[in-house]
């Protein structure tokens, strides 16, 4: 049905009405004194979000522009970073690096497999010159939904001592518990359209001392990337360049929706979500790409396998149900489909996707489950 | 008044309705068909307006990132590039060529004085050896309100014929008519709080044949601001990275209602509203800081001088009339204010600005003018 779309994707994710409400409201001046406090009231609440006292800034840019900005900031050309790649985010933050002329050393996994710990400590231990600037992780991996584990990763960073860790966290932010300043992340990245309850359009990065120190040194070329200046920025609550000024109202409204719900409540509803997700496609008889202590928050990935077509699932979900489901990406196209449950989004919103599926899995042919059985496995990690 | 306050700045501009309601649409997902269609309908606009068969790439970027998008695709480290400049966004494309390693010549003029072809051809006819690769020139400067003229520069620019001229249209499309292929300018760049009469969050670059040719010679590193990526991505109506959705949908609502008041009456608007506002300040005795004959379309700088002080008249227009005015920017901050008459504006709101600002003069004691002859000589041009 025309203008019933629901979407269970990871990104865009759906959007509350107060937002926007509160986006579609006429903009005022960006250097006025009430849009200042409005920004101050942002850079507050995102640093809430973010668990950290370290400045989170503010980009207009999509997910992969602010990540660009987490790596460029902090390295000059010929610097060696360490990438973990086992999707297409990973990959694409070796990409950019490369792109600007580092030496990258990729630590590789099939898509689907959890980066190991070990690995970086392997080759941060052989790293006795300390030549390793930065080490570069994607925590929630969208492309296959593995949640690899930072923190582990991040216990090797602290070992090697030089080395800052720029971490990925674009859809994990507002659905996991990543302690920021706890942990001691450097550089954490993420957008507007995932956890945070928003259209794309803005992104945001926080930013340790220690990441601060390297920025010093760091001769990699940038001027609208050039975190510096939103730093100076932020001090006055203000912003380098023009800012998407009704995102602000859109992200001031949001945070204010987080606040209420409480972090503990977020995680919860995400952990609880996910599980719901996950124990409904094993009744299905569907498998999942990623292994149960990896799987983000955010998206569970499905190999419907042979049995059935996973664009067939994506289409009949779409027409019949108008729910939209996120395909594969690159070699994985075709082969899986990926349900979001990220942001905004209840426990109504699983239940109802779940009976959508099964009864799209009937209508393919589909015999290998009990009528009913996900959303009955569903119900049982829910109620 | 709360919630009543009236945009008379250069950017954010006022946004009909009609755009604000349809960027308060939920999200679609930005892979879908749907989406792609609106992407097809977009790109056909943007070529509409910048009256261009070039492709109109479009970024999540404020105007800034757009204008670097532009330099910075088609050059490499070292190589020499000519920059105009005589403002605050002149002085800005100086200090990117800079950033990123380029060999910059400034051709400077005070701010308020239009930039000479003359320079640029003298520049340009030394230049034998063809080391020039590009000439950057602001066509509206937004913090004088000076109206370069690009026509004469860019015919030194063709007379050379090596290099590529990009233009910061930032605030000159739409509002002016700026002839792209008729003059065969290589980049040319804008952002949509400016004449496109949506919110700030995207900015638009088309690029000739001539460009995508350098493109392909071009080294410094770039990734989210790799314009070939746009270009292949603009090709299937598609985007390399995460659109910010609800802008296109702006977007969409803000092209229709241009192309049905069409490009003629959108320029001949500008221009007379850009006289109706030169009228009234020389008929109340307010000196303006561009001349006649190179003033922007988008925006009228004044300078009260010491008769009374810029900064007061801004806060009594804003306090008492509900109308923000922008101030001067860098070394002109508090000499002078600029009135914004660009995108939304309908003939109502110039008389509306020059009747509040005749008495915010009258507050503040300025009496330098029969009452009523500001509202008169606008009236004179816009009857």
């Amino acid at each position: 049905m025309d203008n019933k779309a629901m979407l269970m994707i990871p990104g865009p994710t759906p959007v509350p009405e107060k937002v926007l409400q509160a986006m579609g409201k006429h903009p005022i001046g960006h250097r006025s004194g009430d849009f200042s406090k409005i920004i101050g009231e942002i850079n507050e609440g995102l640093q809430w979000l973010f668990q950290t006292k370290n400045e989170v800034l503010t980009l207009c840019a999509s997910g992969t522009g602010v990540v660009e900005a987490g790596i460029i900031n902090f390295l000059s050309a010929g610097d060696k970073v360490l990438v973990g790649s086992n999707g297409k985010f990973g990959d694409r933050w070796a990409q950019i690096s490369k792109a600007f002329g580092l030496d990258v050393q990729v630590i590789q996994e099939d898509w689907g497999v959890p980066l190991k710990p070990e690995d970086f400590g392997a080759a941060l231990t052989a790293d006795t010159d300390k030549a390793i600037k930065a080490v570069i992780v994607t925590h929630s991996e969208t492309s296959s939904g593995v949640l690899n584990p930072v923190e582990a990763i991040n216990e090797h960073v602290k070992a090697h001592g030089e080395a800052i860790i720029i971490v990925d966290a674009v859809t994990s932010l507002a659905s996991y518990d990543l302690k920021v300043d706890e942990l001691g992340l450097d550089v954490v990245a993420s957008g507007s359209q995932k956890g945070f309850m928003l259209p794309p359009g803005m992104g945001f990065v926080s930013v340790s001392e220690k990441a601060w120190a390297a920025y010093g040194n760091a001769t990699l070329p940038k001027f609208y990337m050039d975190l510096g200046k939103y730093r100076k920025s932020f001090a006055k609550n203000s912003t380098p360049f023009t800012p998407p000024v009704n995102l602000y109202f859109g992200l001031q409204a949001a945070l204010e929706m987080m606040k209420a719900e409480g972090l503990e409540n977020i995680f919860a509803r995400h952990e609880r979500q996910k599980q719901a997700c996950r124990a409904a496609m094993k009744a299905l008889g569907l498998p999942l790409l990623a292994p149960d202590d990896y799987s983000s928050p955010a998206v569970t990935s499905v190999i419907p396998g042979d049995v059935v077509n996973s664009e067939d699932i994506r289409s009949t979900m779409r027409k019949q149900f108008d729910i939209a489901l996120a395909g594969g990406q690159d070699h994985l196209k075709g082969k899986i489909f990926r349900i979001g449950h990220l942001g905004f989004v209840c426990d109504r919103d699983i239940l109802t996707t779940i009976a959508s599926l099964e009864t799209t899995l009937q209508i393919l042919g589909y015999e290998g489950f009990a009528p009913g059985s996900g959303v009955s496995a569903a119900s049982q990690v829910l109620r």
